[in-house]
Formats: structure tokens, C-alpha cells, sequence
């Protein structure tokens, strides 16, 4: 006879899981509300972690209590607490209660949209949270709207029916041993690398990418665009698509995309608007001029997951020649096959990926819980809050804005009186002073575990970036994050003048 | 004075997300235990949902609880139950208790795991699943391992570092405009439809992809694969990777990855391994083998979210040269250094997708409230349950098998003596006669609500597949499939009879 197994087959017991998700609720709802109990970046060295885990699984299974101890040991001391609401870094993002709520639901509910038949729910719900996102942002119904992952597989997917377009036959005859041109993709010198991956990944090469100069406000120069468009159809290189974006990564900066606009529709080029993270906010009264010509683009990506209080992942790609998307990628092999091909939208069409979450619920759920006035006073509160910071920044002659704040990050360094204010310093020797001390100033406050800001390089010079977007980002946070920045140089001046 | 908004601003308070956390979890729990007591396809037509939900955003926000009723109420009856433990079709799925609870948890953190520093516990905690997946698929340590969220994603990553590989400067100069000869990739006939559309993507094009012919067992015949690469090499096109299935979507026959690899390693062609359905069955004593000579290839795919109880996605990705997955994707702005570039694994660096969830945590989760004992007796199970189905099908004369059983799914057709049991009759006239008959019958059966089977056509027949995968599938669930067959096509036949 053979010993029993520990447990039956099958899942976890009703029983068992009630109490162990009971207890986890508690847990999230505290650790929400206490987030900024913690230090926001964690304070290990790497590889300590997973020298605290054995190198193998357990051989028999272990009750959920003492993996959820684990997972308090071992797992939460080496969090980066991004619900913190002094987490300032790249960009700051919301797990919303609501939105975790709906990731339960949608976790247990397991649904794979590939097709509507696998999830005529999943299915027809994404159409209509993607039709309510699109009237927020006044994008005509024309864009067809589909939800991937993340900006980088959205734009991916806009850039393969750019590609689609641009070159007849390619999904048959593909690129190589072919007579072809070489093709180009442009964007400005601000625009984020998951444009260079995407071109990388299309089989273009980095050479297929060309960054276009930015203005003093770090905007792409229109006319720069069309002398390179221009140029390069002199030489033979045919152009494939245009990426503007609303809100850069270093600077959210916004692309003057009427202008860029302007020379798509006259060249025949593809225009693609990275909002991934900006786009929101076209939604606030004051900042609708940010999608000024946004209409006009063949597709555009905007991120809940970013500065809509969406968990992480939910990126909207809405897209106004979906046949190309389809062009490019839809195949149905027999076992996919079903009735309502023709009447339905299968998701699969649009898409490398096969399966999909049944991510549209927490979008909904958000949408619902918060309203659009509610969404609204939320993007403008922080919005007023990242002016209140540049403010403070302008108002202090140790420190100085390095760029224009639209949106909800300001970029800064110091820059102490004591070291010399001439401009002309700044730009010759004086800079890798400035670059040693913001460094140095930027370590010192995130150590302090009360805030995290991260940071960029504008123009060369090491720029310090605070990132409003957290839900339950206040003015207290703010106005510490500016206390904690004063005091460390202070404390650095001081310390510089002892050694002197 | 303006009306005061209906809430404060911030994010929901802890007391009604308490409340409806616990009535969540209540929630869940009787669906995971009763997902039986639901039809397993809705009964609904397409748009239907959509029609029963507004056009437009709420303007102010809504109390949770109207949320939680509406998804009761529209929602609910629009999902497809792949938890239904007589859900059959494609492959089965199980969003198991501890997976469920771990997604809760990931959903709060919102960890953004795409470099050390902004998740440490995420990076490590997937080093250290990997290391304990890998070590029970009995795959060397070379293979370093990483999570995406699906096996198209798994299998682009791995064709992009073949091409990578394979052309000399892709990363820079791409593909137009070039003096190469044809690229090519080879799988059989069987190989999975994310294997066109990541060839596509990479700009090989469909003529890309050769598909090599299979055996009545449906495994690529590897000396057609080696006439292929002989005779492309002929005539000037280059090999860059053959992908060889372990677990092929119609009939999860498994390719005789030896003969594969000897072939591969003679020729210097980069090999994958799709294992995305089959892989975590290598665990079992009885079907080590499917894993025999994978340990030689470069890049092999193993989906948790298929046959290993951790819900939907994620993807395990092992690549014993990872240098070219970096060597095809790394690459990082200024926003993005860290101090501990070269000390850590940064995540980012081996994807095409920064973002990335923490989804390492349920496949922990999982593992160990399984154990790796557990996990096996439940994957014997399932074989087991495949087995016996398949003796049922193979001993009654008005059925017939239409492909081996290595693993958990059984591909079989009616073939009723009433219509005469040549096998010319079938290969002729007969066949159109048996697909239209087992189409019917696939759709009465589907229409009980109680099992769900798909189709797939093998040998241009069309047949049935039952798919033995969810965690919660009894015999009782497989007995009940087998006699509502035997009933709708005693059905089908009495009618047809009663109209000659």
C-alpha cells in the first residue's frame, strides 16, 4: 500500500482559500492605506533575496500560511514600494483599489480573449471601455481600439502596419533578398526607446530609426522633420512612419503634432502619437491643447497603467486603419476556427500575442468607481501640485528648472549660488561638478526612504525629475520631497565647505 | 462656492475596499468551488453585452457596490467558464487558489519589474522560480531563464536572437536594403500559428517559414527537415532556426527533438523548442522522454499558465545564449541607468517590453503549495483521465481516434458503422458526410453547457478534441463528456433515419 497523498487532487480547499483571502484582503487594504510606512527603495544589496530562497521546490506541498509568511520575510523587504506616495520616480503609477479589486476578479476568472467565443464578455467589454476612454480624449470613432500589454508592444504593433503599409507583400515576401529601399521611421531625440525596439524587433535596424532635433522645450522641430523626409527621399530611403509623442519620458515634453501633421499627410507617412504616458491629461480642460492634431495620426497609445490608476498592465492603442494591424497579423489556423468569425471581433487579429488577460475589467472598474469628473480633478490636482514644485524650484537660487512643465514632472537640478551662477560655467567645467553634486544630492534624499525621484540627462547634464501621478500623492509629499532636497544640500554645501 | 466633489480626492478608502474585498473573495471562492453550476459558453449573441452597457464614462463616480452588481448582472453571463472543471476545448486552464491569491497581491504591489532597482524582489524571485521550474524539467543550469507574458512572446524573443544570431549587424543596419540571401525558419506542418506571425513580425515574411512534412504521427520528419535545409542551402537561402514542438495544438504530438538537434548542431542553426503546452509534463516519470534532446537546444518555451495551474499569463522563457536575446533588445536610455547596471540582472534588458509585471509571485505561490510531488500527481492525473477516454473512443465501433495520446488530450471523430466503416468511404465522398455529422455533434454536445470540447481537421478530417488540463477535472467530469457524446450521436443518427 502507498501512502496517502498529503492532500487530495484538485485545487486548494474552498475552506483554505476563504481564510487565506480573507487574511490577504486585510493585508492589501492596510498596506495601501500604510504604504508610505515603508522606505520606498529597499535596502539590500543584490542577490540577497534569492540567497534567502531555496534553490529548489519543495517536493511536497506546504500550507498557504507559511508561504504567506514568506512571503512577508523574504518578498515585502525587497519591494520597491511604487504605491508609496512620495514615489516620484520615472513615471509614478497607481494600483487603485478598485482597479486591484477587478485584478482578483479577473485573475480567478481566468478568461483567454483570444477569440469572442473564449470571452464574448472580455471581448465586448474592452470595445466599450476603449469607446468611453476614446470620447474622453475626443478621438472620433474612427480609431478602432484594441488593449495590449504595455506602450512598447502597442507601438510595436502600430510600427509592423506602418511597415505593412509602406511595403507591398511583406507579410508574404518579408524584407530580405529583396529589391527594397531602406526604409525609415523618424522621431525626435526625446522620443522613449521602446521606439528604437520596435524598429530593431521589425528587422529595420537602429540605422531604420532617425531622431530628429528638438527646440529649447524639447519638442520635435517640424521643419527639421521635413528636410530629413525630404532628404532622405533624394537618396532613396523610403519613409515609413512618423512617432510624435505627447509627454516624453525625460521631460514630457509635447511634439507639435499639427505640424508634424502637416508633412505626414503631405508625405503619405504613417503617423504614430506615443501618449503613452501624456494622454490622459488631454482630458483636463487646461490641457486639451495636447492632443491638438492627435485626430489626424493613424494611431495613438495611451497607458491607464500610467497616469490613470489602472494596476499595471493596460495599454490602449487606438487605430484608424485597424485593417492594416489585421494585415499584418491575423491568421487562423483550423483549431481556432469558429461560427462567429465575420460576426464578431476575434482579438487574436489584432495581435502577436494569442492570449489576453481579461484586461478590460479594471479599466471599467476605474472608469466606473472614479467618474470622468473624478478622473479629472485627480490629473489636474496633479498637475497643479507639479506647478507648485517648479514654482518653489524658481523661487530658490541654489536650484534651477532645466526644462518647461506641461504635465506632472518637473526636472531640475541644483545649482548652489556658492558654485557660481554664470551660465558660462555651467556649460564648461563647472557641469561635472553640478553632475557629481545633483548625483550625490539625488542618493542622499532617496536614502532617506521618504521619497524616490529618478533621473535623466537634459542636454547633457544630470537632471533631477519629480514625477507626480501616485493617487494619494498630496501636497504633504511634495512639500517633503522640497524640504528633504534643501536640507541634503545644505547638509552636501556644508559638508564641502568643512573639507575646504 | 463650487459644490464640493462627492470624495475626497485619492484613492478608495480602506473601509469600503475591506468590504468589498471580503465580499470578493466571498465571491470567488463559490465560483472556483461551483464553476460547474454555469454553462460553460455563454448563450448569448455577439453585441449583445456590449448593448446592455452605456456608450459613455459615468461623469461623477458610482458607489462600488452598483460596480460589483453590474458585473453580476452583465458581465457574469457573458463569461466563457474555462474553470468549468468540464471545460475541454483548446487547451484547459486551471486559475488555481494560490495563483489567484498571488495575482491579488501583485495587482496591489504594481511592481514595474523592468530593472533591478525599481523591483528587487520581482528580479529575484523569478531568478529563483525559474532556477526551481528548470531544475524539475531536468534542463542544465546554461539555460537562463526569463518571464513573458506568453509563448508568442517567448518564441519571438527566441527567432529575434536566432536572426540576431544569424545576420551579422541586424541590431544596426536591419534587413532592407542589404545584400543577403533568404532567410529561413523551419517547423513542421503541426507548429503552433505564433510561429507565421513571430516570423512575420521579424520581417522574414510567410516564404520565411518552411513547413516541414510529418509522420502519421504527426512529428516532423527529420529527414525532411534535413532535405530542406540541404536543398535551401543549394540554392542560397540561409537556415536561421528550426522550431521543434513538444506538444503540438492539434494532436500534442511531440517532434523527435534528437534527430532535430543533430541536424541542428550539424547545420549551426539556432533550435527552439516550443514545450509551451507539453513541457511541464517532462515531469512525470512516465513521459520523461518528451524531453529527450532538449537539453541541446538554444531556446525552449514552457507556458505555467497551460498545464501548470497558475492562471493566465505566464510564459518561461530558457535561452542558453541569452547574449543574443541582449544582443538583440538591451538597450537603455539615460532615464533609465542605475547604479547597479552590470551588479544586477536589470529585466529589460531581455525584452522587447520594459514594463513588466510581477508575475513571478504565483508561479511561487503555486509550486509550493503543490510541491513538485503535487504538481506531478496531478499532471498523471490528467494523462491518466486522456488514457482511459482514449480506450473508450478506441472501443466503441461508432468512434474512431483520429492520433496518438502522448499527453492529455484525445483527438477522435463519430464514425458510425451506420455509415459504413472502408476506410475508402471515409477518404472519399464519406468525409464531407463524417465533418458535417461531427461538427453537429461537437455543437449539441457544446450546447448542454455541462462540457466543452473544440475541433481542430487532421489529415483535412475535421475532428474533436478533449483537452484534460484544469485542476479540478474529475473522471466524473470525462465519463460525463464521453456519455453525452454517445447520446447526441445516438440523437443525431435516430433523426436522420426518421427523415430517410
Amino acid at each position: 500500500m502507498t501512502a496517502a497523498p498529503e492532500r487530495p487532487l484538485g485545487d486548494m480547499d474552498p475552506v483554505t482559500f476563504r481564510r487565506a483571502g480573507h487574511e490577504l484582503v486585510e493585508w492589501v487594504a492596510q498596506y495601501l492605506a500604510e504604504s508610505d510606512h515603508y522606505p520606498i527603495l529597499p535596502r539590500l544589496r543584490p542577490g540577497e533575496i534569492r540567497a534567502a530562497l531555496p534553490d529548489e521546490a519543495p517536493e511536497e506541498g506546504e500550507p498557504i500560511e507559511a508561504i504567506l509568511a514568506d512571503f512577508e520575510r523574504a518578498i515585502v523587504p525587497g519591494l520597491t514600494h511604487w504605491n508609496h506616495p512620495g514615489f516620484f520616480g520615472y513615471f509614478a503609477i497607481s494600483a487603485s483599489g478598485p482597479g486591484v479589486l477587478a485584478e482578483l476578479l479577473a485573475a480567478a476568472l481566468n478568461q483567454q480573449a483570444m477569440l469572442w467565443r473564449t470571452s464574448p464578455a472580455a471581448t465586448e467589454l474592452e470595445e466599450v471601455v476603449l469607446g468611453w476612454l476614446r470620447s474622453l480624449l475626443r478621438l472620433p470613432p474612427v480609431f478602432e481600439g484594441v488593449i495590449y500589454d504595455t506602450a512598447s508592444i502597442s507601438s510595436l504593433h502600430a510600427l509592423a502596419a506602418a511597415r505593412e503599409a509602406s511595403v507591398p507583400e511583406i507579410r508574404v515576401r518579408g524584407l530580405p533578398g529583396r529589391d527594397l529601399p531602406p526604409l525609415r521611421v523618424y522621431c525626435s531625440e526625446e522620443a522613449h526607446s521602446s521606439i528604437d525596439k520596435a524598429v530593431m524587433l521589425l528587422g529595420l535596424g537602429q540605422n531604420g530609426l532617425l531622431r530628429i532635433p528638438v527646440d529649447a522645450a524639447f519638442r520635435m522641430r517640424p521643419e527639421a522633420l521635413a528636410d530629413a523626409v525630404r532628404a532622405d527621399r533624394a537618396r532613396g530611403v523610403r519613409p515609413v512612419a512618423v512617432v510624435a509623442t505627447v509627454g516624453t519620458t525625460s521631460t514630457t515634453s509635447v511634439d507639435p503634432v499639427p505640424a508634424v501633421a502637416d508633412i505626414c499627410e503631405a508625405e503619405r507617412v504613417w503617423l504614430h502619437i506615443d501618449a503613452a504616458y501624456g494622454g490622459p491629461a488631454a482630458m483636463v480642460p487646461d490641457c486639451e491643447w495636447i492632443f491638438d492634431g492627435v485626430a489626424r495620426a493613424d494611431s495613438v497609445v495611451v497607458n491607464p497603467h500610467k497616469w490613470l490608476f489602472t494596476p499595471f498592465d493596460l495599454s490602449a492603442c487606438y487605430c484608424r486603419r485597424m485593417d492594416a494591424v489585421r494585415a499584418a497579423f491575423a491568421l487562423t489556423p483550423d483549431y481556432l476556427q469558429t461560427r462567429e468569425h465575420g460576426a464578431a471581433r476575434n482579438l487574436m487579429d489584432t495581435g502577436i500575442q494569442l492570449g489576453r488577460r481579461f484586461r478590460a475589467l479594471k479599466l471599467w472598474f476605474v472608469l466606473r468607481y472614479f467618474g470622468a469628473a473624478g478622473v479629472r480633478r485627480r490629473l489636474a490636482d496633479h498637475i497643479q501640485l507639479a506647478r507648485r514644485f517648479a514654482a518653489w524650484v524658481d523661487a530658490d537660487p541654489d536650484f534651477e528648472r532645466l526644462a518647461p512643465v506641461p504635465l506632472s514632472v518637473v526636472c531640475f537640478r541644483a545649482h548652489p549660488r556658492a558654485l557660481g551662477d554664470e551660465p558660462r560655467r555651467i556649460d564648461s567645467d563647472g557641469d561635472s561638478v553640478l553632475d557629481a553634486l545633483n548625483t550625490e544630492l539625488l542618493d542622499r534624499v532617496n536614502a532617506s526612504g521618504e521619497v524616490f525621484l529618478s533621473h535623466t540627462r537634459i542636454g547633457n547634464r544630470v537632471a533631477l525629475r519629480l514625477a507626480i501621478g501616485h493617487l494619494r500623492t498630496t501636497e504633504v509629499h511634495v512639500a517633503r520631497a522640497w524640504v528633504l532636497l534643501r536640507a541634503a544640500l545644505h547638509e552636501l554645501l556644508t559638508c564641502q565647505n568643512d573639507l575646504a
